[in-house]
């Protein structure tokens, strides 16, 4: 009967409800209140200037992760430092859209296979509209799981997976395939816990104890880059919550190169990832951190220690 | 009876052996001992910096031609300017290869229909000789036509036909192959009278009098590099002979882009692009273009005096 018991708790604590309601503080074992944060850049492989500067923020600034966008033409270069850099905390940017005008990509997995992701030009499309009024889950399962495969296939051991433009998390079906394609690979997926009411989808249902719920998002937008990303980064930094943030920028040089990639297009365009860049190898941001009790930390910890664990 | 022989004129004024005997000058109506020179920026569409500085050239400089490679990243934005410029004298430089280290692109063709064309990463191969060794005359030709077809889909009308890296000028079958996509879409191609030689096929067989045989070809050689482009150049077009001559440049700035592309590989990289940029944008060339006579003309000429007549 004992041991029935024993059982019964064990049972208990392997089962996902248990798992979540954990926080994810408890979890990755910092203290209950803490205020957990991922700096992470997304876009990396996009462009040169987004990986030479994505590389330098991690390296000598304080992002922590970033994610690589593999059908991208900057993709090999990202790929060669992610194999002889293992530690870095890259993950894959599942990217199902190619937005910038004079700048195009197409998907990874043959055109024939996957109609409803191309344009007639042969190009993922711009927008996330396009992409949901024609794709099949199906298709998105497939172009995902070959863009995890041929990043394995260029010597990235992806930390995480997340979504360019959001496009794989905000429609049910290709949000069950997008955590699908995590669990076959044994991945953490950025889930944001605010897509539940949108999604309406109830993630006790869907999710598990290898799984993290992100509890705060903080992005900023076309009007906090219009009032100064000093001001809207310190202000997010002084009043980040407990639980985990997932701080999101996109780290550039206000280049040529990229003043081209994102031409016509000044919402996340060059100057907006300048000034990222500029604020996440500042020092100020780096004594906001420390004097805010903050924890960076990586999705390396996580898949570790909850995916893999 | 003289209705016969004026027949018999005319046909052997229609034959290709005649076509040939007259001299490009003749052809073009320049005097018949006229230096003639396309000066001509390869690998457009590569980069964005390649793409800025060769239409500078064009604009600005002594460049009078120009040729585009469908299948590189920055291929749209090319494209887009060949149509909102259609006077720009703009060909395609049939890609077959993709040389750079961390930056690469695959054919535009279905990888599944040009299997000898693709290496294990879905990319072109980096050198010739691995082309050559793999892919079919029957793969380049498919491949060829559908780089034709592309740059015809995103509003180009190419007014000539060149190879990148020379893959499609140096095997006999490719050179055929490629004479045949030229006389489908009546653009002229780049012949270079020099090849016969080592491609051990007599042209007079091969060519018409729909098709231009380039006299010389007027291109800097690593050592070249070394030595200096000025002396170079102003040598090369002091000593120019009459007939037609190629003058193969490669313009695009000394960037972080271009160096990211061509790293580790200082011959043909981006000082190199630069110091081609220098000399063809400056006032001492066109003086010397000017003191020496020398008639800089264009492709577009060639096809519509002579390809289209």
């Amino acid at each position: 009967m004992k041991n029935v018991i024993i059982i019964l708790i064990l049972a208990l604590f392997s089962t996902s409800i248990f798992g979540q309601l954990r926080s994810i503080q408890e979890r990755l074992g910092y203290p209950k209140d803490a205020k957990l944060v991922i700096i992470h850049a997304d876009d990396l492989g996009v462009s040169h200037s987004e990986n030479a500067a994505s590389i330098m923020a991690m390296q000598k600034g304080s992002v922590s992760s970033a994610s690589i966008m593999v059908p991208c033409p900057w993709f090999p270069e990202i790929a060669a430092f992610a194999q002889s850099n293992p530690s870095a905390d890259l993950g894959l940017h599942l990217t199902l859209t190619s937005e910038w005008k004079y700048y195009k990509w197409g998907p990874v997995t043959a055109k024939e296979k996957v109609p409803g992701l191309v344009n007639n030009n042969g190009f993922l499309y711009s927008s996330v509209d396009s992409v949901y009024m024609r794709a099949s889950a199906a298709e998105v399962e497939e172009e995902m799981r070959n863009q995890v495969i041929r990043a394995k296939q260029f010597g990235i051991d992806p930390t995480h997976l997340d979504a360019h433009m959001g496009t794989a998390l905000q429609r049910p079906d290709y949000f069950k395939v997008y955590l699908k394609i995590g669990r076959e690979f044994k991945i953490p997926v950025f889930i944001p816990r605010l897509l539940e009411v949108p999604l309406n989808v109830k993630f006790d249902t869907l999710i598990s104890d290898k799984d993290v719920l992100v509890d705060n998002i903080l992005s900023a937008s076309p009007q906090d880059f219009k009032n100064g990303f000093t001001n809207f980064y310190t202000n997010g930094l002084k009043n980040l919550k407990p639980g985990l943030t997932y701080l999101i920028i996109h780290t550039a040089f206000d280049d040529e190169e990229m003043r081209a990639v994102t031409i016509d297009h000044p919402d996340w365009g060059a100057a907006w990832r300048q000034e990222d860049f500029n604020f996440f190898t500042s020092p100020e941001c780096k004594k906001l951190l420390k004097d805010n009790n903050i924890y960076v930390i990586t999705w390396r910890e996580i898949r570790d220690k909850i995916v893999r664990k």
